[in-house]
């Protein structure tokens, strides 16, 4: 077999946690944010190491033709195991990892897939695809037994640009490529993917595509959906590709039913991709409320007009206040705008109009004394920086974890209200101590909005992620009283089947498990994604 | 059984050709337009009587307890055996109309749909979905012999505005409403749904979604699917509702699979649709442009823009001659802007810079003389009546017939070109005559454009639908070979179905094969769209 394969930086990524592994905030810094959440460990938990895992040989021997494709390297099984949710991070510093694959492989081509693909399907191993590992919903996880052995497909392997179409702003490229080296090729020709979801630095283009991500966008075209201009998918009982269309209206489209499929359908392994053109101009602006529910108010009149700023971000007092954008228990609304055509001071102008016939009061230094790009700019850092902060919580055996949902209007302001008071008294009655849930509206429109709620609370010892599947739960079950989304944009994967299940309409259910079984008929594509195994 | 259903207006539609029967040419007007036209007939065919038809009995009964809901009224029967093709005209004129249905159900709830679909189930008998009647791909016709009997769906009694939601814009439509109808009960509540297809008049919600139906907007969202909230699927294997949602990233969109099948996974029977406010600010203006070359690279700036025109129509100088925009040989781009939310003279004036700097003249007049805005209404008149005209030229024995796709830039030129000689040179062989191959943008995208030809053709004498199918076999090949869709916004229907069958990627042929299976076991939903019978 093959060996591991060579990092393609000098830097490591973590096995266990959130991105880089030197980058993780060190025992002091683990000590100084602990102490502001009640209910945590006096010293952080010990960094996990692969040697404390035990890793048994693996359960499946490829053929000699497949071999070189694949390693069974522990290092390499264990970084593959679990995705980057919390309640993953809290299991691998505990000593109580998922299940570790028996293989990975990094097929080279469509060939390559197709080839492995056939040999689990006969075999019974199950295929995991596997692109950045950033999954927040357990959707790189194998759990259960019904497979003999478990595959962990990297296409990190495939991550080339491989076309570029300047005068149809389009590039055909493989689905294993980062979103920075992406944006690093685009960028000799003035072109720009503009997809910059927090695991930016350490996600796919296919789990973009096979999670339905939300990107770059408050308003307008919010999901990398609406930038796929045509998929490569390589299933079980066959591979083919749809036409590079700007619009068709022939039939189903058949790039949405792939779009969303999170590899139980087949493994997307290239996409002609629509681009842009990188902005020119840029303008932002950000504007305080005393009262939540004018701020609502506000958005939803921004939402509904034709203006589609760029960002615009409403943080609760409390996002406010954590993020450093306001300390006096206002909500704050950061507003930007950019294009590439023309300048944008009359769209943020009208823009603001909404807000402060709304209650709002303009803050020219948007939000905390700076002025408004440096506050982006500010965010931007903290935001990338979060999950990192995360996994230092975690390490002090807090329960840190963020949820996102979309609802039409209507049902916005009680659904935020219960979720806060729900899911605070599940917090004060697992772990014994108040917890902090706060909201922001990451993508508005105008029939609805969606609220990205973080959740930060002590655990219990040795126990924290049974407390937060406690919290989850009742946070699901708020959502679907409200007839709210369970994900937004981060995916169905294994965690959150059960409101799934609820939530789909059955026709589309009986077509979903007919469509499987027609195009995986072993059963081998990412078993409980999505489905039953 | 019920009798017919009553008319809802005191004016008739024409069982055999598009719209209202008052509305059609008389014989002057007819032979007048066959006077521009070689190869036409030196007086119009009589308009066809139904009289004349041989209507048999039919070849199914209803039990009692659906009976309320159907009839055999010989003029219901033969009204809903064709759409409104060129070639269902033709045919109807010579006495060839499509297989007549055995029997019309006029359902009025969910309910009556799922009985509907048991009884036809149990008995083998092939439903047919009718909204408006107004499909121009074979969509409402039933082709073949491998069912008992044929029962056309006419939607029309489910026509209600169940439920408004002012603050989320958004409205609960029932399937059957014809367009004029839901803006009137809309309107009320300063609210728009503002889709606005050639079809207006005669076509419902239903059929809308079901054919994911180009509307209003040349730019940006140019088609019902980006409007549809929520959809309520009856299927043979049970019903479901999506829930209202602005957005989810939870798998696969579930309406996606049902919007574009055409009736053949299941009836649509009533959606939420997202609305908007009546804009308030409008503004247009025309270009003129000597070489087409340059429009196309004009109109191309434009659509890669931010500026999101409403109205960005293309018209080559046969068809700006045709609708009277320019009579010098010039192209010319129509551009509209129109707002709720703010004047829009500012983005037409940066929309006009990209078309002067790429050698077209600005034309005060919008291209006719008069001021731009009386061009716009003078231009959706003569396209709101294009079809009556082409019944009166078909009464001539002309081929007259329009067909729209879409492709990427980079395939427009040469995709026109093609269309354009190969046409042209296969009507002059089928007839002996010239004939007049026009073309106009109606949607333009950033990565591509949808061209839209209209044929005029002389015929042969009683055989023009024949003349038709030759024409567009050619057609079918000259877009395949560009791979340009077979169809941008008129569906698929049985018409298109061979182009279909050749663009659609495998994998998911075989996964709409499974849904079908799965959703319609006895296999008689609309048998033959989309998939063999």
């Amino acid at each position: 077999m093959a060996e591991a394969a060579a990092p393609r930086t000098h830097r490591t990524r973590s096995w266990w946690g959130w991105g880089w592994a030197d980058a993780h905030p060190d025992d002091a810094e683990c000590v100084a944010m602990g102490a502001l959440v009640p209910g945590t460990l006096a010293r952080p938990l010990p960094l996990p190491r692969i040697a404390d895992l035990r890793i048994g040989p693996p359960a499946a021997t490829p053929p000699a033709a497949l071999a070189p494709l694949v390693t069974d390297d522990p290092a390499a099984r264990a970084s593959h195991a679990m995705g980057k949710a919390f309640r993953d991070v809290a299991r691998a510093l505990r000593g109580r990892p998922g299940r570790i694959p028996d293989l990975v492989a990094h097929p080279r081509s469509d060939r390559d897939v197709a080839d492995l693909l056939e040999w689990a399907g006969e075999q019974g191993v199950a295929v995991v695809p596997y692109g950045g590992g950033s999954s927040v919903v357990g959707g790189v996880e194998y759990r259960g037994d019904a497979h003999r052995a478990v595959l962990s497909l990297d296409l990190s392997a495939m991550d080339a640009v491989l076309e570029v179409d300047t005068a149809g702003r389009s590039a055909l490229v493989q689905a294993g490529i980062l979103g920075p080296a992406l944006e690093d090729r685009l960028r000799p020709h003035g072109l720009t993917l503009r997809h910059f979801p927090q695991s930016f630095e350490f996600s796919t283009l296919g789990g973009w595509l096979a999670t339905r991500a939300g990107g770059h966008y408050a308003t307008g075209r919010t999901r990398i959906d609406d930038f796929a201009q045509s998929l490569r998918v390589v299933t079980p009982a066959g591979a083919g590709t749809s036409w590079r269309l700007p619009s068709s209206g022939a039939g189903p489209s058949p790039d949405r039913l792939f779009l969303g499929s999170e590899g139980a359908l087949g493994i997307i392994t290239q996409a002609w991709m629509r681009l842009q053109e990188r902005p020119h101009h840029k303008a932002s602006a950000a504007v305080a409320f005393a009262r939540f529910q004018d701020a609502l108010d506000a958005v939803r009149a921004v939402a509904q007009s034709d203006l589609l700023p760029a960002n615009c971000r409403l943080l609760d007092a409390g996002e406010a206040a954590l993020s450093g954008a306001s300390h006096d228990g206002s909500a704050v609304l950061v507003l930007g705008f950019e294009s590439a055509t023309a300048p944008v001071g009359d769209r943020l102008a009208l823009a603001v109009d909404a807000p402060l016939a709304h209650g709002g009061t303009a803050d020219p230094t948007g939000g905390d004394g700076a002025p408004p790009d440096a506050a982006v700019g500010a965010w931007r850092s903290a935001f990338l920086r979060m999950p990192y902060l995360r996994d230092g919580l975690a390490r002090m055996g807090a329960v840190v974890e963020t949820f996102e949902t979309a609802a039409t209007w209507d049902r916005i302001p009680a659904l935020i209200d219960d979720v806060r008071s729900e899911v605070g008294a599940a917090a004060r009655k697992a772990t014994g101590h108040p917890a902090l849930v706060n909201c922001r509206l990451t993508h508005v429109y105008p029939d609805g909005a969606a609220p990205y709620f973080t959740v930060i609370a002590g655990g219990r010892d040795g126990d924290e992620d049974a407390v937060w599947d406690e919290l989850k739960a009742v946070a699901e079950d708020v959502l679907h009283r409200h007839r709210a989304t369970i994900t937004h944009h981060h995916a169905v994967g294994r965690d959150h089947r059960r409101s799934y299940d609820r939530q789909r309409p059955e026709p589309f259910a009986l077509a979903l498990r007919a469509a499987k079984d027609a195009l995986d008929p072993h059963g081998v594509l990412n078993p409980g994604v999505l489905l039953d195994a």
